[in-house]
């Protein structure tokens, strides 16, 4: 089968020369720079998701479309209610695990449907292309970066009126293709995978004609570069107690700068068609979004799991009350949010392409209430944790005998704990709640499939506002 | 086909002549009295919704059981999770418009669910009779009273130990059947109900078996008393305006009294197997809170629709920023609550005896969530409406023609709407934010189907902690 | 001395014959009606407070002006932080005794304030007048009705270009005086009081100059009329266990008519000056919601009691977690409520005219806070009593002998407490969460002093945003 | 004057030679070393302070006790409520623009509050002693550590029983002296400071009289090591936009470990009167958490700069409906948290010793309610700034030429604001709310002072709850 495990992800990795540079120099071998192995590790891990035991069942899916299995929550067409249930349930699988699943499904999803409505409407053939580019993607299970957002520039300027070009634009056609300038920005992973699509950021309006573009290109596309921002991860290099998470799994950041890209026409997805720029975006909402409720249910569940583990080696537990109440409210949020992937899944809809929608007022009202509750929640670990976090010698102290002797007899908590395991849950708790990573893991949460306001914005539009102001009419008799 | 209407529902009603009472005094004729014609008509509306061209595709459904049609919301014994799913669309769709579905056909299953178990359990034969009194019920479509409340009493000591009998307790059993004598509270629409099912309340244990006992009755058996409390309704006969809510639809709540009952054997449900206290209230965790967390979100429908009626003929609107933040709020709420009743519905199973059982921690984490918002529900209708709702002429003033003029002139507000629609909706926002129909309507979102804290003990009991926890302490490395 | 008794104050009624309408028809012996009791006695009550052992060292000041002592809350003038103080204190001690202190005081220190300005800005003489309607009061000890809000009509429109007259307007001047015409709304226990001042309920401008008006008026002046709204109280003559509070104390709402009412000019206080126009509501953001502070913070403590009550009567405790959680939250609601209150009483100043002026950012935050929690309070009270408030007998089945004893045998609680003491209590929580007295208290918190928005505003308006901006802009070094 | 400057402060480090250790290693000069410098920073600006002409008629005051002038916020001792106002006002003054007062004034005053009542008791001379402590640390302008928590070991047993030691113990005493052994934990700025103090961080009981002991000694005093952690600060040396904050303030926190400390007798102020170890914790909650409202309202006040700020460089502002909103929500939080630290203040009392203790439930309640909301602020500067916090390139790129042009082009915003501004403004957020700095903020926004649990149980412990359920007892007439 074409699946690829973690190793032979890495090895593909080896074939492209990326245009890379991180904290201002440039990078020659990606795979081997210590600083891309945690978002190597994390990428791979989505791979060797497949071979895992426990979830093979349901991580790795058949495709009709290349009649071989393919890993689900990145590289399958989502086509029934079932679909979307089950991806909610691996998604908090996952996320509780290990942050991330990274859900490129979704977006091959949301490509398929916005291809597939701009030929509807305008008689192209992007739909047939896409088919073939995912078809692609499917027989070599190649990741794909997400280059969606633009840069804000002015916000109330369209993009041609701008100052300075913002967002990506057409700046020449011809007979083989389209050459593209301009930047991207928050290419999650983009630094560490082979194909890079882009899409419109927002709905745009006529004179914008030229930044209506979406197309694919290869991560090495001559004029292609990144600029990468390091995972949070070890402070210092034996850092194995500090950052446990951070030095294990990352997401390399990248801003992604297009100067005078070539895109052949086969990879060409929308061009110039500006009443059609508000399809990625919607589809979004309904797709990415339903999505993250169960990311975020996982996120949650990581961290009643936290917060249990540093009560106990810190001697308290679920017996006395007030970590009783604060480890219940956490489960509530998790459950909720879970509720509302489960949720919208139900109440979907399958789009003509045969993408199957779920439920947009659901999902994104699960994602606005879980979203505005991640500062709560690392909040709940620092006061179940207590200030320790913040003042504790580091882990450099512990390695200096003469000072582990002392932190030895005097940081110990819970006795059924040796004092060493009580710094190393302190030491992870540190990492989630108070340290670089804590900041990522934050953005995840509030930002990553859009701020809570976004969510809020979609469910008023969506909301059947006047069926309720008739029933209450009635009600008033007028 | 069996179902009612709700002419026929009343024509029920005549046959049987409870002992009921109502501020002190004995009721002769329920069906004649004024102050149950509100709990008539919702009971009835119940019927009448099987007739409804909107609805009745769904609103009715064929039963295996009897193979006949019966009211889905009231009788249907839910199997599979599509049951369950269309239960919480049509949940929502009813109590946005008329409050309370009647969601009987959820007692109907878990106590089919619970007699099941114990049969397992006991060798006993609940099951089959408890499938009969099921098909009287559907076949004559009957409405039964569920009476599963115990007055607490001493809450600290079990019901044998208890100064004062509290529950229903055995006091006889022969050949023929039992007698029982004690009491149930929060017997909603008891007196307007043809049948009475009691079922244990709480979990007993050892020593307690004579209170454990479920059985049916008709509401008029002899020793059969309910003391009936009356619905919120007019204040003074006229009041059209005042209360156009409970002058229509209300829930007559009742007290009941059992003076050494005599049960037959093909009634008694449940016997003195006290290990099996437990099965109706765990059941009705499962299966009445899924139901709750639609049912509340059309509640919160209604009070967007109210609080959006009332901005507009003050002459606010989505416009207005705060308006529109709070309407917004109000619908996240009812979007996530609804979110939470369908994603209970898609992760149930089915039990054994072919019951389809939602999920709890999704059903169980909803209903927590809002629950505790119904406060702010009505606070926010007060801060929408402003002081007017509580200080404004009453409707007798307006019936006089000289405050009527001034009425007229002075308390008008968007010139879209006269004054007397604007004085309707401020009524009836006033109903329904400052009454005692407000009451009853904060009692059936906090109280009915259990207190946020039941919820939050069942998501706390459920919730999977220590596999959380292992994931902690893998990362922890301990 | 002058401060009068209750008797005194209610044969003071005795000599005027306002017109007032309650339920539609006139109601002649406003001191005799029962409908009128209850806010006579809240109203006496304030009079009584002077000549309490407890409080008169704090109840009763002395009044430099007239020279004679005069009731704190209700008369006088505050001059300094320490008045501003100890009205705080000593509000929160009333209220949460007996709901409300009727805060004139503030009242004539706004009306003081703002006269004094007009003054000085026009060269005009309502400040002396006004010290002159002072003193009358004071030495007559007579209550003022305060008549500041005027129904909205269309809000998107002036006054002067209403399609109906709002508010009160000047339509004729001469030498004696003026005539007005209009309607004011919410002139809380109005037909109960001796004198009535009109003041401008928002800020107008230029246009609006015969809407730029304020006086004050005996309450039985030819062409005032008054449509009372009746204070929530029995449903039935004998409900002595039922509504416990409203039965005793209330306040009786009205809608102000002035049919060309004449005012001759020793009451006028302003006319024409439509820059003035703001005064009042600016000094009442400022001295009201300090006041409010406490005053809610009181209701909380209110809650706090009643909470705790019945939940003891239940048989739980703060022993009980959830129990202890909640009762604890409310505590913090009221402690944080009161130390705004005085916290704004502290970083006050003094105006020019002598009145002193707590500081509006943190009486309107403080306000805002308490004001948003008031939903929840209720809520709170049905989530500890239960149901069963919302479903129990009546009082009048506890009079039937034989109903009364099931209830005695049914319904009894925790064993220090009688049955009948526990129905007390929950019949109590009915009234104060369940009842038409519950929509009364939730619009003292709500909407009374002004909505949840008005104090945002003021927070908005006056809190140094750029100051905050530099010191951020001095981080970043831009 | 006594009142030392910046310079002056750290020449006073210079003489003195403590036992620190940072990172593992031994670091010999500490006010030589850049990952001190921070720390130094923040407390030399304390004496600057004085100096500032801004501030100084406040922050400098005269001492009664050394007839000279003091710091006001860490040397004066707090003896009328006019002292704890001006304390509040200037905490929130400072920590808005520099995040930490280093509040020690309190510190004096809970000991000499303590060793009072200690001697009261006992007839000990422990407060004399202490008063020639303080007169010697006034003038000099010593500085000093606060060494009150222990390390928790086994929080269900007692000191005395601890399989490990922990917490401070006398293990021998003389005519001299006593030697102490054992540790402290949360020792912040200790390694910058020239005597720390020893109190007893939590009431103890008979059996632990060897734990119950206060004491001062310099911080070279032979035995005494202190293992410092890092204040959060810049990743790479020329990080001049990534952290502003970190870079120029921080806190050095310490784990201190007393090995055979000998202590004079002269600095003895405990020593075995175990029922006096609750004092110092007591009177914490009362004085310290007073400050805690004004220093949090202060952090908040940052937050809304910053909020603010990148709003603006974002090319949003007040205008724009969700940022107007989320900015008013964090000024109320600033407020009200603010008016309780001045209404605490207000409602105090004089300690015997001449000390002025403010309002612990007041106190304590102000800081429960604005504990509980730092996690939602940092969360709002996520929520506002964006995900471009969290996936921007870095400083270092930006000082590559090539990378800079890029980022110069296309990470423009508000064009009032050149793009190097807004790279500097999102950097400052990004430490604000995405860092390890972050982790610090929180800390000491949520743990430090006592978790809002403690403050939850004092409000508790002090609410007359009785008081509250006799009104609701008069009410229900029992």
């Amino acid at each position: 089968m074409a699946i690829k495990t973690k190793a032979e992800y890495i090895e593909d990795l080896k074939a492209v020369r990326p245009d890379v540079y991180m904290l201002g120099e440039k990078v020659d071998r990606v795979w081997d720079d210590p600083r891309f192995q945690s978002t190597l590790n994390l990428i791979g891990a989505t791979h060797d998701f497949s071979f895992d035991d426990e979830f093979k069942d349901r991580s790795v899916v058949h495709s009709p479309l290349v009649d071989e299995p393919v890993r689900r929550l990145n590289m399958h067409l989502q086509t029934s209610r079932e679909d979307a249930v089950i991806k909610a349930r691996l998604t908090r699988e996952v996320t509780q695990r290990r942050i991330c699943t990274w859900c490129q499904s979704n977006m091959v999803c949301m490509e398929w449907t916005a291809t597939y409505d701009t030929d509807q409407q305008h008689g192209t053939e992007y739909h047939p292309r896409y088919q073939e580019f995912v078809k692609y993607l499917m027989r070599n299970d190649y990741d794909l970066a997400w280059a969606m957002m633009d840069p804000k520039g002015d916000r109330t300027v369209p993009p041609s009126k701008q100052k300075n070009l913002t967002g990506v634009k057409i700046i020449k056609k011809d007979a083989k293709g389209l050459v593209v300038r301009g930047c991207k920005v928050h290419t999650s992973y983009g630094p560490c995978i082979r194909e890079l699509v882009v899409v419109p950021g927002r709905t745009l309006g006529r004179g914008d004609e030229d930044f209506a573009v979406s197309f694919a290109v290869p991560v090495d596309a001559p004029g292609l570069h990144l600029i990468a921002r390091p995972a949070p991860g070890r402070s210092w290099p034996e850092a194995d107690m500090e950052c446990p998470i951070g030095s294990t799994l990352g997401a390399v950041e990248a801003m992604t700068v297009f100067e005078d890209v070539f895109v052949p026409w086969e990879r060409v997805f929308l061009c110039g068609e500006v009443d059609m720029t508000g399809q990625v975006p919607h589809y979004f909402g309904r797709i990415q979004r339903q999505s993250k409720c169960a990311c975020l249910a996982g996120h949650t569940d990581l961290v009643v799991g936290l917060a249990a583990l540093v009560a106990e080696v810190n001697g308290l537990s679920m017996k006395t009350a007030h970590i009783r109440e604060k480890l219940t409210r956490l489960m509530l949020h998790a459950e909720t949010a879970y509720g509302c992937a489960l949720g919208a899944a139900v109440d979907g809809e399958t789009h003509p392409s045969g993408v199957y929608l779920p439920n947009g007022l659901i999902g994104n009202a699960g994602c606005h209430y879980i979203k505005t509750l991640v500062g709560d929640h690392i909040a709940l670990l620092h006061d179940i944790a207590g200030g320790i976090i913040v003042t504790m010698p580091t882990e450099r102290d512990y390695r200096n005998p003469k000072l582990k002797q002392w932190m030895d007899q005097y940081l110990g908590g819970n006795e059924k704990y040796t004092t060493e395991e009580r710094l190393r849950v302190l030491h992870l708790i540190q990492e989630a709640a108070a340290s670089r990573w804590t900041g990522y893991f934050m953005g995840w949460g509030i930002s990553a499939s859009g701020s809570p306001m976004t969510a809020e914005v979609a469910v008023r539009s969506e909301y059947d506002l006047d069926k309720r102001i008739n029933i209450a009419k009635k009600w008033a008799k007028i």
